[in-house]
């Protein structure tokens, strides 16, 4: 099996300056295309240090991956190390330097003499074009082992490793790769771990020698998927017959997969349908709105929200009875009843949603205790509270509560649908 | 001078699964004791490998610091290859494992015969003592070369680190560190970096020899000072100095260091000062209302936010005069006056504060861009609305609109404190 290693350069890590966020990436990538990485080196700006580690990775390793230190400056010492360890000289590459110049023109600065230096490369090199920024990438090889160095900065890293290091290994190694592996994550939302466990039944039926692994968020439960085959292709309907079978059993608590926001998503089912929403906050604090609100778009189908934090503020602004707070108190299913009828009425709101509970870390008490949150849920024909205890860390009971609103808004809108 | 070296134990790291935080927190607290990180390994739970990169430490680093591989499964290799390459044996600690167990028994489980395993350390080390988990850290000594290895539970290992390695190391090594480095981070807000470093004037003239960095962030400028001296004592004087001098010229633009928070610093000044607040949001949708609850102990002196996405609400529910809409449009100063001067009425508080904006990425024009924000500020003696322009990023257009809020409502409270 291949096997590959990265050597991260740069003091800025090694005083703890910054996170290898970088090394995490590529580790993801060589991994899910079967060169799974073996090792990560981090060393400061220092010559030796590199010329051992590239030592070791001829040796050793079929690929590296080493990023940062090619900058212009005297502190890059990728390019001089390169160089020296592989007995190669720089030359210009005009295609590179029209670039370089070309970003200097449209920043309407003049380009500092240190840059021309951007465009030598080794010799013996392929280049990895950098279509983000000025230093190119470099590809050099001996023995059959490659080594590949990148800039650090990760935004024009990872372009290059998903536009061209990727492609240009998979061509290189079309023979000795063994396998490909890709994820899929379906998000589900409104029902705890082992409930979901419950319905999915017997996990080997499902996905017989592939993974799942089950994930608990903020929001609900990850499901991720490895799926791992000989080609692309395979992987994929793997993963789609999966994905389908998953369904089957549990659909309705599916918001969507990878990336995918329930803010996001919700928001689409509203537009969909063409609803409407307004929201009562206490104990979210406006967390619920502003969730709401971070999805572009979203005012065509969001009107907007109130949060009262006192009972004076429930009882004047969201019409809250003062008996039903004096009775029940301001946590309570009765509050949340009102809160979620009456901010639906004042917005004029197809769907009204309501918060109220005890974030903490004080305010609880034996009946009461912190975070015990009541969900009200209003749609003009039904209306409805419930109960959730989400434990004692303030700013997780936000989150929480503020996700458990969007997940019995989901599963309300589809039951609309589906009646 | 002293040196030291990390090693990062775990699959999951080398497959991308996680980015490895831990090794930033550890780098950054060695260089401040004057032990830096010369290199950081990242291996598998790989047996072979850890051996060789123990062989490596012992040879040249003075403190290596090992992380992961020390829960109670077959996969943990730390602590077994510990013994192995110190030829030592593991044996019973009472205290670890009255410790273990009661972690059980608080979590109303019966342990698992494999916990058990985690009272056992080689012979030869002294114990960390792990007050949030079950895995000891270790300490063991070669050749005067010392190996710390901790679990790899980010919160159990920084807690280990600041409580017990760091002042175990200053003082094994109490004649032989040649420096203390600290950071202070001074924190700004409602002033540009450009009209700060105006106001500041010559860098070198403030800090001499030290280091000061300018750090914008989306809610102020953050001033980083490093100081590096023999001692911690004349660090804290240095960088006490250095705030002083800083106060002097911008005390006003000042809302507190390091990790102190605006949302925070403004509430302390409300509560100070017996001032209630409230807020009505359009363009910022919540946020700002969420960050103001974000703070324990908030609803002493917020009254709660009224968010209006759309004219007809702002209208319904703010009161905002329709014809100030029809004339000036939503997103305009007389439209922000209204709300701030309406919503404080509504709540009964103090203090009013409103946003109104355009988020993006749609909704701009020539006349009105994108990231075009009002804010608006009343006390019912004084009414102000001031623009902002922010760009076209959604998110940040809404975060920099909550703390430009928070920053007006810091400034008029110093300022009606000091009338």
């Amino acid at each position: 099996m291949l096997s590959s290693k990265i050597i991260s350069v740069g003091d800025e890590i090694l005083i703890g300056q910054i996170v290898n966020t970088n090394a995490q990436f590529i580790s993801e990538k060589l991994y899910s295309i079967g060169i799974p990485v073996k090792k990560i080196n981090t060393i400061g700006d220092n010559e030796d240090a590199l010329l051992t580690e590239l030592d070791d990775s001829v040796r050793n390793y079929d690929v590296t991956v080493i990023t940062g230190g090619l900058g212009p400056t005297h502190d890059d010492i990728t390019k001089p190390i390169l160089i020296k360890y592989f007995e190669d000289e720089l030359v210009n590459d005009e295609k590179v330097l029209r670039h370089v110049k070309s970003i200097f023109v449209n920043r309407n600065i003049k380009m500092p003499d240190v840059n021309y230096g951007q465009a030598m490369v080794p010799k013996k090199s392929k280049v990895i074009w950098n279509g983000m920024g000025t230093a190119p990438g470099i590809w050099i090889e001996k023995n059959n082992k490659i080594i590949i160095a990148l800039p650090g900065v990760p935004f024009e890293m990872k372009a290059m490793i998903k536009d061209s290091v990727l492609p240009m290994l998979i061509d290189k190694f079309t023979d000795k790769l063994d396998y490909v592996i890709k994820s899929r994550t379906v998000l589900t939302t409104g029902i705890g771990e082992s409930s979901l466990s419950e319905l999915i039944g017997d996990v080997k039926l499902l996905i017989g020698e592939d993974k799942m692994a089950f994930l608990p968020t903020l929001y609900g439960v990850r499901l991720r998927i490895d799926v791992k085959r000989s080609s692309l292709e395979e992987v994929e309907e793997r993963l789609n017959v999966i994905e389908n079978s998953l369904r089957k059993k549990i659909e309705k608590y599916i918001f969507g997969t990878d990336d995918d926001l329930l803010e996001q998503k919700t928001g689409e089912l509203l537009l969909f349908n063409k609803l409407t929403l307004s929201v009562a906050e206490s104990c979210t604090g406006g967390l619920l709105s502003s969730k709401i609100t971070d999805i572009s778009g979203s005012s065509e189908y969001f009107k907007g929200g109130i949060c009262t934090y006192s009972n004076e503020s429930k009882i004047a602004l969201l019409s809250v009875e003062r008996k039903t707070i004096d009775n029940y108190g301001a946590v309570s299913e009765e509050t949340a009843l009102e809160m979620a009828e009456n901010v639906r009425k004042k917005f004029g709101s197809d769907i009204g949603l309501s918060t109220t509970g005890i974030a903490g870390p004080s305010g609880g008490n034996m009946a009461k205790p912190v975070g015990l949150v009541w969900i009200g849920y209003s749609d003009g024909k039904k209306t409805y509270a419930k109960k959730f205890l989400f434990g004692n860390n303030r700013e997780r009971t936000k989150i929480r509560s503020a996700y458990q609103a969007l997940a019995i808004l989901k599963k309300e809108i589809s039951n609309l649908l589906n009646n």
